[in-house]
């Protein structure tokens, strides 16, 4: 065991692979922020806790587990939340619509309520069998001689009691000769998760117009319709940062030519440059596999591997000068044109939709096989497409649909095809564990209610969007869509938009606050979003809960879906007060919470005080925020405004403030602004006592 | 390329693996029906056809695929039928909720409209890429420059148009250093299926009593409950051969004990002894591991694998002396003294119903991994128990929940706690392609018009079983679960009760004609259930049938789902008559058919002679039918009843007769029993001109 930075421990186990998430990312890890961190001490297991064997199958590996343990993590598992007793496969697949373990973005990293978290460098498709599996020969104890209830459904059948003792957590790594496991000390899951984060090089900070509202428009717009709707939405005051393209704007796609098209865009210089007339940014649909009518075809086919998909190559962009190509023309022929961003779409694996992507058993030219591909392919086209940018000293937030380990710094947000607004949920629940973002994207609706209670949910979550590629309409006009399609529009569409309008206000409000957590993300690996057990792990209540999550330090959100006129809230210990009247509720408490369609449950906790913008539309490089500071408690706990200039990576070199505010009830406050920046971002206009004005 | 039977050809690749399903069912082949069937003179390939290389992940091959080809098969797929231009990833899975290739049964085995079929000798996880993958280089014919048209949703974005040329199966097998792979000559799909299942020991022919009604009694009966249900049948008059029991009987279940459970079921010889006069048969439900407390546990573990599950032993029943243990102590203790059938549960592999089950990586005394006992489990057990049955003479119609390749033989019928009715319908369209029988069985429902479809399912397929574990009372007096647990019945129970009646009676009927279609099934190989594509494989309308079937040559099955008033039903070439009221369709077409509740959609072929037997409560040793001999048209083709004891395996021995009926159109008539059986089964009553009587 082999300590590689303050509080994270290294085993290397066998002959370990030459490409995996590490290898590929030398040099990632923050190892100031890590020092700060210090330590605990308590180094997780000793080197003789940690069994493995290496044989035909590949390397296989048993960590103790106690039987009192909680497993979580292992990357955007959007079918379950605690995953103890469970198998989990984690495979890359386009459509995860079982709990085997198939996601978007599988993370080999877990951590435990024990206090620590465990991660796996490899690029395989590694097994977890957490806590299912007991060695043959293992004493029985307490064993029962007859079973006295014979289950009666299904559930009860397959269902794991706790743990027995004498389980492992018994890791199957396929084909690798080796591997190396790290460890992370705790003392809890937050501290591990954050140690993991400041490994992957700590969390992106994305430029400050990211956490405003992407739109993506209908995916047969031309030029003409897609100015139609960015003008509509000024006209109509309706918050929106960026403009996304789907794939028609380019000449062909499935596979990606990445061009214009010369039919539906005729002039791409003129709608880029009325777009920024309108304030507003543009994100590109594309994904990595490259047609033959691209302008990069010919360069990349010696660095491509040896099947196609969609009859595009598939670069592979293990290779320094590959990914230089593909960088270098997205820097010249789109960033340096006006483009700010991009959607990398389908660099998963499919599965059910169809067959498409690449074999397993395909061969790259650097020595990856089509399975190490698919894990690191999302991360790989993630930063190749980031240097396009960051060249430019400009910051971007993108969207991405598949990454894997070691991904924390990179600021593109995972997305899926998939709908349930249940498991969307989940999703940002889930991936805090594991150093991932993700948006519970809202597309067309059932109803307007279930439109309402999405959006409500997409705006307190790491990224805004609003992916209309199916239809021509906004939501708010018609969520249905086939009528949307035929542009019948509802009846009573004024008061539905002026209804989402104010939830895509009320992102914008916290743009402050949000910016100063993802400040936090980058800077001590904290993530933005997470689960309740991450803030309160020894509230054995928090292990099950998958429909609430903490944003940034203080608030407390627990999504509503469609149909519910209730919903159980669960508040951990303290006190809380309700976002909407200030309500005040006793924590460590369950809540049966009515629900009103046009407030989603969202809880501050006591002490906190909440830095609250005037909404705008979108956030200029000069914007500088109203701010009403919302006082909640007797003993606020100061609250630290991270500073920028929103856009560049200047704040590397130390251009950022920290704007630190005070306040005690009744009595005085202060905002002290420290740091090497110079413009200003925040006007403080108001300190609101909330407790004393409780309605 | 070696031929290893007539129109069977294997190609040996690399070093193969010497546990396989070839390796543990040693000379299965029935030569003598392969050299009845001839061959087509056609290999379907070369050897230069067949790419293969070996490599650190395992054995890939590549088999040509033309534009035109369709694929089926690959086991029990339950969501997908035609398979071409997908990805099929061959693991035991006992939820197999997507469309991944996960399933109960794997078999690595595939069949094409061009006329063959393909099997890859493996108990690994296999991979086969339908035509999915195109290898980088190729030509490019007829590229396009642009995209015209922009998909509108995913369904348009993933689907694969039609083959392109140079495509290929691309098959991947891992961890494996070489693979034999058996090409089976056509001309046709069902030529392709009759040689697999020929090499694979004939198919089998299940006692005559197990065609009746299986009915699995609630799990938590006691013995008085279990005979107070049984009783009421008879009183009722209600068709039922076989009473099912569920885990209760046994002290311990999950794992197993294999004992009576003494408080439950105190007198297990009193209850066989009164369930036998009232004509039972009896089917016990267990899984394969072993309780610590079953008196084979001590001798068993030796013979184990490394890991428990459910705190029972793992058998490796691929060693004899284990597979002898487990089959002596069924005999003895449970077969001779008047068990008639077994339930084998669990031999799959658990996913996201908790992870029970053993790890990929367990090690097995055998020399087998986890992941090969997972494959293989299923048709070891089965063997096992068939073993302890067969010793005595006896015949036995038992289920699985897991099977595999060459599984043809096994006289065991796959289920699935899955319950999409139109999937369960897919499954014996399906199960056909690869050897495997399957139950689309009946549980508590969500109305009775979902009762009555399923019932009417189920007892046009392999097993009509209707499965009450989780219901005290019969489905027919409380559909709803809850409610029958509460003993709440119907209002209108003896009206359902009698409708269900009705269909379970109609399944009695159709034995003699079942009987010969497994007699069939036996000695060349014809599933008696089957995709249309078998019996059509020139008519291009049939390759996307996936909810009608063929039963027997004669009847076409086309069951409903509720919440239909009308289905589309296709007939293939050749005229067609109404099972209900003998309307004459003409074939080549599409029909939208009104179904009535009371009738399943059921064509007869025309110039059928079908024969229909008086309804029966159940078979008897000595039952002979009365048959009536429904005649459909002017040149009714010859039919062929399967006649002998019904219960033994004398038939090996040639004790049966062929029953041949003849007739003629408004003159004459003539039924001609040839074989060495003494016995009649089979008594003609009338013969019936359907044509002329046509309503």
């Amino acid at each position: 065991m082999e300590q590689i930075a303050k509080g994270i421990w290294k085993k290397r186990i066998g002959i370990h692979e030459s490409i995996t998430p590490v290898a590929i990312n030398e040099n990632l890890i923050s190892e100031e922020a890590l020092e700060h961190l210090g330590r605990t001490g308590k180094v997780p297991f000793t080197d003789s806790d940690v069994n493995s064997k290496i044989n035909d199958r590949g390397c296989i590996i048993e960590i103790p587990l106690m039987a009192y343990e909680k497993i979580f993590g292992f990357g955007l598992q959007l079918k379950s939340f605690n995953q103890t007793g469970k198998k989990k496969y984690l495979r890359t697949n386009a459509d995860p619509i079982a709990d085997t373990g198939d996601t978007h973005a599988p993370v080999p990293f877990y951590v435990s309520t024990a206090g620590y978290g465990v991660y796996v460098d490899t690029a395989r498709y590694v097994s977890f069998y957490c806590g299912s599996s007991r060695k043959q020969g293992e004493e029985n104890r307490g064993l029962s001689k007859r079973t006295a209830v014979i289950a009666n459904n299904t559930e009860d059948l397959y269902s794991k009691d706790n743990m027995s003792e004498d389980e492992v957590m018994l890791i199957e790594v396929p084909y690798a000769k080796g591997v190396d496991v790290y460890f992370f000390e705790g003392p809890d899951i937050k501290t591990a998760v954050q140690r993991y984060n400041l490994f992957s090089g700590g969390g992106c900070l994305p430029p400050m117009w990211g956490l405003g509202i992407l739109y993506r428009l209908f995916g047969r717009a031309d030029q003409e319709k897609a100015l139609e709707l960015a003008e509509s939405f000024r006209k109509d005051g309706i918050p929106c940062d960026i403009i996304g393209m789907e794939p028609g704007w380019q000449s062909h796609s499935y596979s990606c030519s990445y061009t214009w098209d010369k039919l539906r865009f005729p002039e791409p210089e003129a709608i880029i440059k009325k777009l920024k007339e309108m304030n507003y940014k543009i994100n590109l649909w594309e994904h990595v596999f490259v047609h033959p009518t691209s302008p990069i075809y010919e360069d990349l086919k010696p660095y491509s591997g040896d099947y196609e998909v969609w009859k595009g190559l598939v670069p592979d962009l293990n290779i320094k000068q590959a990914s230089r190509i593909f960088s270098q023309y997205h820097r010249e022929q789109l960033v340096e044109r006006g483009i700010d961003g991009f959607k990398l779409d389908e660099c998963d694996s499919s599965d059910y939709t169809g067959g498409w992507s690449f074999p397993n058993c395909s061969e790259f030219p650097s020595g990856m096989d089509g399975e190490q591909m698919h894990s690191l392919l999302g991360t790989l086209y993630q930063k190749t497409i980031l240097s396009a940018i960051s060249q430019t000293n400009r910051r971007t937030y993108g969207q991405v649909r598949s990454s894997h380990a070691q991904a924390a710094s990179l600021p593109f947000v995972l997305y899926s095809d998939l709908y349930d607004h249940s498991d969307f949920i989940r999703g940002v629940v889930n991936a805090g564990f594991s150093g991932l973002l993700w948006t519970p994207e809202v597309r067309q609706c059932e109803t307007v209610e279930d439109l309402v209670r999405r959006l409500q949910t997409v705006i307190f979550s790491p990224q805004a969007c609003i992916n209309a590629w199916m239809i021509p309409n906004p939501p708010w006009l018609q969520f249905d869509h086939d009528k949307n399609l035929k542009g019948e529009l509802l009846d009573n569409w004024k008061e539905v938009q002026n209804m989402c309008k104010g939830i895509l206000e009320l992102r914008m409000s916290f743009i402050p606050y949000l910016y100063s957590s993802f400040a936090k993300y980058h800077s001590d690996g904290t993530p933005p979003f997470r689960a309740l057990v991450m803030d309160y792990p020894q509230d054995t209540n928090t292990y099950v809960i998958d429909d609430q999550y903490m944003m940034g330090d203080s608030v407390l959100v627990a999504p509503v879906v469609a149909g519910k006129n209730t919903r159980e809230v669960y508040l951990p210990e303290g006190n809380w007060y309700s976002f909407w009247n200030s309500k005040k509720y006793y924590g460590s408490k369950r809540y049966e919470i009515k629900v009103e369609l046009e407030q989603i449950p969202v809880f501050i906790k006591e002490n906190t005080l909440l830095p609250l913008a005037n909404p705008i539309e979108n956030v200029l490089p000069d914007t500088c925020f109203d701010i009403v500071v919302q006082c909640y408690g007797e003993q606020c706990e100061p609250f630290t405004l991270y500073e920028d200039d929103g856009v560049s990576y200047d704040y590397i070199h130390g251009s950022y403030n920290h704007v630190l505010l005070t306040w005690k009830a009744g009595s005085c406050h202060s905002v002290d602004r420290k740091g090497n920046f110079q413009g200003i971002r925040y006007r403080i206009i108001v300190w609101k006592d909330m407790v004393h004005n409780e309605v």
